[in-house]
């Protein structure tokens, strides 16, 4: 088993985190040892469902605020164990997410009575398909689990907070034809060449910008993968274009989809995957109180990210967590130890309501 | 060892040869059944070359011509043995092409004196990559063995004259981009969306309709295949379509990768393969009398061919044999008694001078 020893400073809690293998599917030893180190602290609460660790604390406050971060990392790239180089811990899981587990742990274990009650999750299968994620088994067996005000998830990005998510949908547009052999061209139909208009909607699109709490979500309709035809002397009977649709979050799912619908109209069209976005609820006057403590303005986020789970459910979310969200999965990641302290300061004054 | 009886009338010898399997690479018995049968005639001189059987008539003809036909069939489909339905031969083969093959065997053995000398030329592996093609082989081995004046492929034709046929050009067509997550598409280029331009210049294309000796050659420009794209989440940096250019037996293989090259200016272009047609040499007055004798104009063979190996070598040469060229490969192939008659008619008054 692990050993967690959360009195050690953040950065040498990554490090410990980084060295501590806990590939999706595979993080048990590491939930085994996160739960052992908070088990013992007497001000939290803690509970386990799967490879998921909760700790809450219990002191009737007013609002609850929820930390999370994902426990898991995508498979090991020869970045293993971790180096400390130039003022950054380097090694897998360092930026993606270990650095922002370390500090949420940190702040567990060292923040006994917070200005909020807080509800820290670490949680497993985040990298995977979403049917393994630990925050939607969580949510869906024990919903009480998620309730809180506002949320926080510590994902990277850059030790700025970016406020909600937008929403991606992926559909696949497949234009169709007939075959023939391509030495008679004239007996068949292309659909490679009949894509063509597909590929002029998409190329014509302007995306938009969407104004929500000051925050401008940028829109995006794009081609991310395309297949089409048979062999080499055969006109091709269907092509099919997958493309993304990455949508403000003021957008519901059901509209997302009549949006892609009326784009591609005259074409097959499959959804293949949707999940909305998140608001970045600025409005609310705990996360306005954080944003001034971090004394620069929110961005608005445009990856999908698990803050959407909890906007599902009510609660505005946003992502702040150390480490450049562009290094994840990257075999060179790493977290810059400013980023750690940064976090690791800002949401202890906050918590403690300073 | 497959007993082949030449006597047989050409029904029989099809359905017996329907009967030998002969996948690719899995001539050789059926080779050893051809030399056999071959062998013991006296007005031929029979040798071997792999599994391709070459026999000829040495009666210092003025004139030599070659008469072609592959022993080989893509791989059986629940279609052997033969069946005789409906005055047709069913079964694996039978239309591509042991129809032509029984055909030429039958005139090899019963054809002592003909007006022309004759080398019949029964190859293995036509059915695959070209570089396995025995006809292909022989002409490296022995140049010698295709000497001739003018070459009938008995390939499917209806029991027409297709003459001459097309080239074919394959070619890679890359529009390039660079990556990015696609939650920020404006940090990357999408390369799908570049490839527009070159489905628009194949959607504009306007093909050439080329006479040759009063044939009309109908060229063909188009995509067969397309693939780009990395993830759902991913802003491609490549894609590319695969094109395939049919083009007139006038123009060079190198004259049709300048066109190729011209149409699509601007892209990255790999040319992935390239065969030159063959020319239909209608104003050879043999092929004429041919022509004469089967009293319909021949028509121009839009999809290539082997008569391309033997119009490399400056022979004329055309496609003459029983069954419908779109009915080859399929499960229920089979060839019209007519067709077979029909052809071993014509070939035997022309070959004898009536």
């Amino acid at each position: 088993m692990y050993d967690l020893d959360l009195n050690r400073d953040v950065v040498s809690l990554t490090a410990c985190l980084v060295d501590a293998p806990s590939e999706s599917f595979h993080e048990e030893q590491l939930a085994d040892a996160v739960e052992g180190a908070l088990s013992g602290l007497a001000h939290l609460e803690v509970s386990r469902t799967g490879n998921t660790v909760i700790a809450k604390t219990n002191l009737g406050r007013r609002e609850r605020v929820i930390i999370g971060g994902h426990l898991d990392t995508v498979p090991a790239h020869d970045n293993l164990p971790h180096r400390l180089v130039d003022d950054r811990v380097h090694g897998l899981g360092s930026c993606d997410m270990k650095g922002g587990v370390a500090t949420a742990l940190r702040l567990a274990s060292q923040l006994t009575e917070p200005a909020y009650d807080v509800t820290y999750l670490f949680y497993d299968c985040e990298e995977v398909a979403s049917e393994h994620n630990g925050l939607a088994k969580l949510a869906a067996a024990d919903p009480g689990a998620l309730a809180g005000d506002f949320a926080i998830l510590m994902e990277p990005s850059n030790a700025r907070v970016e406020a909600g998510c937008q929403g991606t949908l992926r559909a696949e547009i497949t234009a169709q034809g007939s075959r023939a052999h391509s030495a008679r061209a004239w007996m068949g139909n292309n659909a490679i060449h009949n894509a063509t208009e597909i590929l002029e909607r998409l190329t014509r699109y302007e995306p938009r910008e969407v104004d929500i709490d000051g925050l401008e979500y940028r829109e995006g309709l794009n081609a991310v993968l395309i297949s089409g035809g048979v062999a080499g002397n055969v006109i091709p009977d269907s092509c099919t274009v997958t493309v993304n649709y990455r949508y403000a979050p003021s957008l519901s799912a059901d509209e997302a989809v009549a949006h892609v619908r009326e784009i591609f109209e005259g074409f097959a069209i499959k959804v293949v995957d949707n999940a909305p976005g998140a608001m970045p609820g600025l409005r609310d006057e705990a996360v306005a109180r954080f944003i001034e403590i971090l004394g620069e303005p929110a961005q608005p986020k445009f990856g999908w990210t698990d803050v959407a789970r909890f906007s599902a459910l009510g609660i505005p979310a946003l992502n702040f967590g150390p480490g450049d969200p562009s290094l994840a999965h990257t075999q060179g990641e790493y977290v810059p130890i400013a980023d750690l302290h940064r976090c690791e300061e800002a949401l202890r004054s906050w918590l403690m309501g300073q």
